[in-house]
């Protein structure tokens, strides 16, 4: 199936919108109520394009939550189970975002601004609501809100490059999950270096839509002969780096001790986070696991299997052109697996074994190698 | 601009997606994080069917929130400003929902399933979130989830003909937005006569997939000799009847007498609603309007104009067949818009001139004349 996709004020366009199109993107997905571009000349050319060059992603879905007042530590810490009581200005910190019982709710990144200043970075979850739900019935003193700031990142290898040509050397010194303030064209705006991807880059947190697209076309000017691509968030690219999704690869019925997050939750921590006294109790009965296949094409059957038991299902599967093999995320349901590490998927062609791994996936380890 | 669709899991297919992709869907959107057909065989021709006879819809986007617990009904006041204090069990209530400060967070249908559980069918927007935060926040004792129910409409004038040849004649005696659970294939499931149209109808609050698609089934082998069809909410039957879509016509910056819902604000109620202290005091800068152009074409520029001076943009639009005419929602600044009627909007072929009216469009009071 390869359906229209219908476009209205509800699946907002951002100010990046005509320039993703001029460039030929081919694929969108709708990420908190916004248009994301999914592909542009195929996933695997874009991938291998991301992986040695240079992309401007438009991902102003990447909803900023901002936490203002005398309650924003309080509140932010309330959605965690990451101990932020030692937390910097100007850094980031990638955080689970929990419900009382233990539940993911979203994850992304979260930055202190100030001592009265949180934003979050959120995934396709309106966390708006649950923050503003949380400062309401707690009756903490924080404004919560949602402000036009449309990120725009810039990913790949010559990402470095191509941002000191635009904001200057100052770019180099900036400092992985550090954020400071750039002026471009008189505006102060905050540069990350961060991105969802792991071929290194940056985060331009743009506050005023037209010296954004004056941002957008600088880029595109300034990094011709850097081969500099319009891209977006590659399917490829994440999988094979062990990032996960939200909605896809966790939800509400997930706990981050499930998807691997153990080091992103301070049990012993003395802090007032409302998901520590269930995680403190918890067991976890599932997890995702990597699944190495080599069979190429995608599976439409997303159980997997142990002999004839069901053990899991496929959340989110890429190939990856790079190791000749089929990558999966698979959660998997514990008892059930009871160890193994050869299960089945079913395919068109017949029945395909393949090994389950710990995320994020040790390609060497597996024993495989790149092709390029 | 006529992108495709990239669909993972976190843009959940439903139950009956396949039977819609069989249908023959040519469109779809993403809402509540889940697909949604927006036409089938063009929504000019859908329209006329939708009027004229019976369409199945897979609404199970159509999120459920339940609200379970001594709290229920302290919770469910909260977030409306509708006075439910004698709201009656087994009936279904229109509710505007809304945040401290007196915007809309979302709106949609409340249902009333017993003292102890209100049940939630909401717009696109996480209302599970606002809901638990809140619950979590006051300490209520309610339990906040979304449990697996995929909604199926089953709107047109044919309807009440269709549903009793599945559910039997007693369907008759359902009165509007009135709802009672009815036996099918031994599983008991929820029936309102209610849903995202005025051609009336039905909706199924299927809580089981596999007999939800044995009903798919059924209704359309019943209904063969009505001409029943696989529909969606159509876009020009919804504008012609003034329905409006949360995320389009309204938002997080909208109140709702701003969108003409006071009728479903209880200012003068002595109830704990989050938003009445808030809304008492509102007094609105701007309205959602009725615009009626002659002009044929899709609008490409939202501005709308008196003279040079923009006074609103258009929220919503369609062409309607009946009348002949486009018909748009205009959110008018009101001190801008100074009483003027008569409004100019940008066309590819210069300006057009059109009528701005209250909604719902009263086609008769503006002298148009249904075609059809």
């Amino acid at each position: 199936m390869r359906p229209h996709l219908s476009i209205s004020r509800r699946t907002s366009r951002t100010p990046f919108s005509s320039r993703v199109e001029a460039a030929g993107a081919t694929g969108y997905t709708v990420y908190n109520h916004t248009l994301l571009a999914t592909s542009f000349r195929g996933i695997e050319v874009d991938y291998w394009h991301l992986c040695e060059n240079v992309q401007v992603w438009d991902v102003s879905c990447e909803k900023q939550v901002t936490l203002m007042g005398p309650g924003a530590n309080q509140l932010a810490q309330y959605m965690t189970p990451r101990d932020l009581s030692n937390a910097q200005v100007g850094r980031c910190y990638y955080l689970p975002m929990c419900d009382e019982n233990g539940s993911m709710i979203s994850d992304g990144v979260g930055i202190k601004i100030n001592d009265r200043h949180w934003r979050l970075s959120v995934a396709d979850s309106d966390v708006l609501l649950w923050a503003k739900g949380l400062a309401v019935g707690f009756g903490l003193d924080v404004e919560v809100r949602e402000p036009e700031i449309f990120p725009l990142a810039v990913q790949g290898p010559k990402a470095e490059a191509l941002m000191c040509r635009v904001f200057g050397d100052a770019i180099k010194e900036l400092g992985f999950f550090a954020i400071a303030p750039f002026v471009y064209k008189g505006k102060r705006m905050k540069v990350a270096r961060s991105g969802w991807s792991k071929q290194t880059g940056f985060e331009v947190f743009v506050n005023d839509a037209d010296i954004g697209t004056q941002l957008w076309d600088e880029l595109f000017a300034k990094g011709q002969d850097l081969d500099v691509r319009a891209g977006c968030p590659n399917l490829i690219e994440r999988i094979e780096s062990g990032l996960m999704s939200f909605g896809s690869d966790m939800d509400h019925t997930t706990t981050p001790f499930e998807i691997g997050l153990e080091k992103y939750i301070n049990l012993d921590a003395d802090i007032e986070s409302l998901s520590l006294p269930a995680l403190r109790l918890h067991t976890p009965t599932k997890k995702l696991m990597g699944l190495v296949l080599e069979y190429h094409r995608s599976l439409s059957d997303v159980n997997v299997f142990v002999g004839d038991q069901k053990i899991g299902d496929i959340r989110s599967q890429a190939y990856s052109p790079r190791y000749m093999r089929r990558l999966a995320f698979v959660m998997c349901n514990l008892e059930a697996l009871n160890g193994a590490k050869t299960v089945a998927v079913n395919t068109d062609q017949g029945q395909a074994t393949g090994t389950l791994t710990s995320l994020p996936f040790n390609f060497e380890a597996l024993g495989l190698k790149a092709c390029r």
